[in-house]
């Protein structure tokens, strides 16, 4: 259980926009925690004191990510060259804007930038007051971290810790050698679909499908092989069983794929 | 994707022990953490600062938190009435203590919580040295969280923050309103492997195992399907499969059972 934990080079696609902060503490506490995570690209919009010794100080042995940080004057520009970007944000109940939890956002986030080696941003408010509308229309999703619903408002340096640690727990289950040992690249959307489709042949096959109850069944059989991320061999594997049931039913079948 | 995120009432067990706490400003942060993510019970052994203002500014609104905080004079009183212990260190190559990482404490935390209905402490050490080797072996695990190599160690009130935050994320995996919708209560270790079993005779009657790769490979589907966290309903629905091919490839059985 205790292996290696090697930094992902993804992490450093991943941006931290702070927009408006007040204190300069807090983005010293969080060049630290992004930091301790891996990340290393920090943009201020319109910071109110930057830079500053109270930000050096809370920043510890983090004062390389203060030095590199880029001050910008609106959020547009600190965007750019992202190709998604969430906003950090209460969970809203009615609202139109995509909502992702922090994690869903990490796993989103870290698998973007490695498929399209794209750079991603996440979008972090003022203290008091967060985003406003107008800024989280510039976000793909809004995001958030599952609280306690009558206290819900982390210090922002808190929340950006919990957004890049879970960045660097989302890069550890793609490693090839997480906790786990050896895993294979995670299997594509097309490759899922490939194996539900077998699957749903298979059942009926088999005799085990409803007709009357196919969707709700094949809802939950997403729902149990995409909590397992499946990767490529496994989706091999699963693939390999169903066609030897297929084929052990039908070995006509079988001797003409030969 | 967005539900209520009801407070479970386990996380009240979970308790908080902070050893030698240098900065009372850790320890308001700290009570903020632990308040957003529905901890309450915050036990102080031998503060450096305790009552403070400087605690109760940066707890903002969780003074509730720090007016129940208990002070106490050794970690064997703070340990008192707990069933689990952790103690927060960094990953160690070469120690005799089980070491688990911290959603792997969480998640054993919140399980023996609800299941013994006991109490269970996270133990934090000094700000700048950590926990002595004395002071971890009266704890039943020592707890790491997964961090960048090169610069690993947390503000004490941010680990604090990812500890709370997992822990919470873990009674969420149990909610029957979790984010997936409805889900059954997880299945025990019998129920798996009662599965694991039927899925090896499923898998020889269908011609698809090799039988020299037995072992291997069905460390592979454990892998998989503990991954998927299986619950109650989800193992009989995946019996219920290996069942139906069982019958199918077997009719004068299948009538023999009915």
């Amino acid at each position: 259980m205790i292996e290696d934990y090697r930094l992902d080079p993804n992490l450093s696609k991943i941006r931290i926009v702070l927009v408006e902060t007040s204190h300069p503490g807090n983005i010293g506490a969080i060049a630290r925690a992004m930091k301790n995570m891996g990340l290393s690209e920090l943009v201020l919009v319109k910071p109110k004191e930057f830079p500053s010794q109270v930000a050096s100080a809370r920043a510890s042995s983090a004062s390389d990510v203060l030095d590199s940080a880029r001050v910008v004057g609106s959020l547009d520009e600190a965007l750019e060259g992202c190709k998604l970007t969430f906003g950090a944000s209460a969970r809203l109940r009615k609202v139109s804007w995509p909502q992702l939890d922090v994690r869903e956002t990490a796993e989103l986030a870290i698998k973007t930038v490695e498929q399209e080696q794209a750079q991603v941003a996440l979008v972090f408010g003022r203290e008091d007051s967060g985003l406003s509308n107008a800024e989280l229309d510039k976000c793909n999703y809004l995001s958030h971290i599952p609280s306690n619903p009558t206290y819900s408002s982390l210090n922002i340096s808190q929340a950006v810790q919990v957004f890049s640690y879970e960045c660097l727990m989302a890069t550890n289950l793609k490693s090839v050698h997480n906790k786990e040992g050896y895993r294979h690249k995670l299997a594509s959307n097309d490759q899922l679909e490939g194996f539900y489709d077998h699957l749903y042949q298979a059942l009926q096959d088999v005799g085990f499908l409803d007709p009357n109850k196919n969707a709700r069944f094949m809802r939950r059989m997403r729902r149990l092989f995409n909590r397992a991320q499946l990767d490529i061999k496994e989706i091999d594997i699963l693939r390999g069983i169903l066609r030897a049931t297929q084929r052990k039913l039908t070995p006509s079948k079988s001797s003409e794929e030969k």
